[in-house]
């Protein structure tokens, strides 16, 4: 790391140096001044170096960038916590300022009084802080490691293109106007699915690439209008192969970055993890599966009818009712309860109340709705949630739909509570069997053209299952794909599917999803001719890069995962984008900005 | 590379795998029909192995997809020339057609009969060919090597953002409306300069990435609308340092990559490699240096003067009279003289005539302007071409612009005549000490409002040498900035500089450009701003990774080291992009195609 500024990084000193004459550059992280020597923390990327002077203070302003030079010395009170606490390095009269500092609007320390919006504005100053710099590292060293594995297993890293072409038949695409094809426009991809199953109709056998995407959907909190995914695919395989090689991808990463060694992934259905889970990416750290009192099924469990059949009336008109045993949690307080009340009755949530039955430490059972079941039917509940002394059972009711989302979201808060949700610990596993279809009753990120169709789950290049094949007329919504997510503490890691690599049933799937036969052809025409030269079977997947990352760094959201991200409205609050061009610019691009909206 | 379909790859089975029962699957390459049995050659990416069959050959159509089993056995005649060319596969009776294939428009060979359009359209069948999928297996060696190199080089691979703002001082920007924000436009990145120095504000001290940019130009063959660079950023460093690292990370591509040690890079500063070669990224594989007969300097040579001090018309109206010396072109004949004229003639060399001297086997010196220089003058510039019998001089003569960049391309030319431009020789080297700005009197790939001014030769962040700043005032054009290209082979392959760290350096430098002090803050603000906080000494560079790999694969043209490239008119002709989008989109952006073009 020698370079003509300086011999040494300030992390680099040891024991062994004392005696070195030593020229180190860094920025001033602070001082202590004891009465004529004044000690300094000059920081890089590599560490902080304690440097001692009898200089004049004012020249260590904090964040001033100065390079030094100085002897190394035994420190007389060693600094444990810190690789280079064993030695200081004193001044020679020699110190050059390379560059000053005027007050940083923020503190540069891992607890920072700086709030999120003027933190991004000066992104520059916070990627000092050494948590946010640590993320990044993180960051590298996931991409390369992946990049190892993948290599040594014959993956081929092929770029494909960033200018592509406007399909937006899934979110909205980005569009680029063309200068030179008036009227014309290019699409930011939205992931390079189209072309990497190009790639295998070339032979090129097994792809991946580390690749920015691009929606342009309305923003939450874990999404950002550019993305970054591990972009996989491979030929000549069944859904086996592809969970294989990418459970030992994630084993991998977690051995080689964290030192963990992760178990055989478990695989459950989508059918099980919504009517166990609530939910198609369950939190499996802990178990509170949901056990279900009533459904809509022939054989419906009857626990839900109250003493002489007399039902209690939100059971008795409910489509569901469900609930979870929580462990331990039977001497929850009114307050504690009422909080969980209102925590599910949230609009975002939607209940409209919350049963519960505590199964007391002397082992009777008290309900809320003890008006309805005595004694003997809660016990039979109690067996129903294989609940013990000392749980407490919470119970949804409503349409099928909305318990089990309700209740999913109770199952987490209450995994919270009773902290089942460790950082620390890590669950993996692959959900499997997933609908190929959904019906989009207008979803707000996708075209408003769109609504009132089928839409595809995954996309529309997934294969149904073979065998579900002659349901795709009658059944659509019944029909199952080779499609999967790896799911990890309860986050969508990664997803993909067992392609179609027929071009009739290509053509069957985008009549189903309401294309015509022009757009079809217009739009995926390329694909569907070339699935006409020999496309081999394939399939594949892709990970959410970000998502790996702030998982791996056990953080709840991406944005400190990414060096300059956009705030929740696509906004880049440091260089201020999106802004307005020039009038010669919108000129060469034939375009105009409307006067007024006519939406 | 075992799955659930094969249990080989094509480029596997060796005579040690004799007598094992195998599954392959690949594409039917070609056959032989040998009366009752039937050879095939079986294709996947990994290679290419014999199949033996007495089945129906209807079934081996050309590029037909299919899995077989059978038994490995030793070929009587081998072929050599193969890696599995000692084996051959009997088929057992199951051979599965996984896909047909209709005929391709161009068959599938290195030597193919498709032209660059239809090859352009069936991309994914061109894919398919062997010369091509090297190539990108190539590239994806390089990028893998570049990565190694530079983590061993502690090099942090960091993402910057792809949707940035606007900033068209250099080319023209490609921009991206905003949905969300009306009449406002992200911009995709030119080059992620702006980030990569808000980097090393952070202390990020050295940075990487292998990106995508984007200009929106008019095309040329060797470029694209994206392409690829490896990007690179250092602090606390001198041009020393940088050179020394990147001199480092080719030698270490060229070694690990096609196993060739290349000596340490010379160095060639721009005024000579102007003078000397009339080009700044001169093709040192051959010598052939510039000579002057006659320069606007005060001690030019007197060379020019016929005898008596009669002057031929041409050169004593000329600024500059120069030329090469080609050794072993004495025997050109008359029509190869006058195909050269011919060749420096055209109007995009623009030279008005050529002049030449023959030296003789016999040691006699004759020249095309015999009438006005006699033998002992022409002795005079044998010496000063250091020319030997056999030899052939060529001089130009005109405005030293236009005679230097016109002799370029002929010492070029004569250079390929000649076989010194050997594909498999390389001749790396840095030009240094390159000008800091020209002037731009109209420039087609930057806007016109921009002509009339100053332009940064390599950009608006390079610094000016410490001991030229006081030139920035007086004589713009003189200064000299510590920027530096790297040139292999005649083409730029890297370049980069020492950048401005000072606010108020920068602000002067906007300032020269053109840039009104709004301007400047509104564009380059938070990059200003950055510098007020501590920013340290940093330089870097950015390599064409696309350039280096068709250097590396030997070819001149990029296209075929990118997966998905667009022709020169901007255009993917497989997918048809740009390509219309929809009223509902437009509405949703805000905005309009113009109907007529005011431009």
């Amino acid at each position: 790391m020698e370079t003509k500024y300086r011999t040494h990084t300030c992390g680099e000193l040891r024991i062994s140096d004392v005696n070195k004459d030593v020229i180190l550059c860094g920025w001033v992280q602070k001082t202590r001044n004891m009465g004529g020597v004044i000690f300094v923390d000059l920081r890089d990327r590599y560490g902080i170096t304690q440097l001692v002077s009898e200089n004049d203070p004012s020249v260590f302003a904090r964040e001033t960038v100065i390079q030094i030079t100085g002897h190394v010395q035994e420190r007389e009170s060693k600094n444990k916590n810190l690789p280079t606490g064993d030695i200081e390095v004193v001044l020679s009269d020699v110190i050059k300022i390379l560059n000053s500092s005027i007050t940083p609007p923020f503190t540069i320390e891992d607890e920072t009084d700086g709030g999120d919006e003027l933190r991004m504005k000066y992104r520059y100053l916070d990627l000092r802080r050494n948590i946010v710099r640590k993320n990044l590292e993180l960051r590298h060293r996931l991409a390369i490691e992946t990049r190892n594995y993948l290599d040594k297993l014959h993956f081929l890293e092929v770029e494909t293109p960033v200018l592509i072409k406007s399909t937006p038949e899934g979110a909205r695409d980005f569009v680029v106007p063309s200068r030179m094809h008036k009227g014309e426009f290019y699409a930011l991809p939205q992931s390079p699915q189209t072309f990497k199953q190009l790639l295998m109709v070339s032979g090129f056998d097994r792809y991946y690439q580390i690749v920015k995407c691009f929606r342009d959907e309305d923003l939450r909190a874990d999404r950002q209008p550019e993305f970054t995914q591990i972009d996989c695919e491979m030929s000549f395989v069944e859904q086996e192969d592809i969970l294989n090689t990418f459970e030992g991808l994630v084993k991998h990463l977690f051995k080689t970055v964290k030192g963990v060694d992760i178990p055989e992934l478990s695989r459950m259905t989508h059918a099980d993890a919504m009517k166990y889970y609530g939910n198609d990416k369950p939190d499996t750290r802990f178990e509170m599966k949901f056990v279900e009192l009533k459904n809509s099924e022939p054989d419906s469990p009857l626990l839900w009818r109250g003493a002489g059949g007399e039902a209690f009336k939100l059971f008795a008109e409910a489509e569901l009712v469900v609930g979870i045993c929580a462990k331990g949690a039977a001497e929850y307080t009114r307050k504690q309860l009422d909080e969980l009340t209102e925590f599910v009755k949230r609009p975002q949530i939607g209940a409209t109340g919350l049963i519960y039955a505590r199964h007391n430490a002397d082992g009777t059972i008290k309900s809320s709705v003890d008006k309805f079941y005595n004694e003997e039917e809660l016990k039979k509940w109690s067996v129903a949630f294989n609940s013990q002394p000392g749980d407490l059972i919470l119970i949804l009711a409503g349409t099928a739909d909305k318990a089990r989302k309700a209740l999913s979201e109770l199952r987490l808060e209450m995994g919270t509570r009773l902290g089942l949700r460790d950082k620390n610990k890590f669950s993996c596993l692959w959900v499997i069997d997933f609908p190929l279809l959904e019906w989009n009753d207008g979803d707000p990120n996708v075209l408003a053209s769109l609504a009132g169709r089928w839409h595809a789950k995954h996309h529309p290049f997934t294969s149904p299952k073979p065998e579900d094949i002659d349901l795709l007329n009658s059944s659509p919504g019944e029909v199952c794909a080779n499609a999967y997510d790896m799911v990890i503490n309860g986050v969508e890691i990664g997803g993909g599917s067992i392609r179609i690599h027929d071009k009739k049933l290509q053509a069957k799937m985008f009549e189903i999803l309401g294309f015509t036969k022009e757009e079809a052809q217009n739009q995926f025409g390329f694909l569907m001719n070339a699935f006409e030269y020999g496309a081999p079977p394939h399939g594949g997947l892709a990970f959410g890069f970000d998502r790996l990352c702030s998982l791996f760094g056990g953080s709840d959201g991406i944005r400190d995962f990414i060096a300059f991200p956009k705030n929740n409205a696509g906004r880049d609050v440091m260089i201020d984008s999106p802004s307005a061009i020039s009038d010669e610019q919108l000129n060469e691009l034939h375009i105009l900005v409307k006067k007024e909206n006519h939406a």
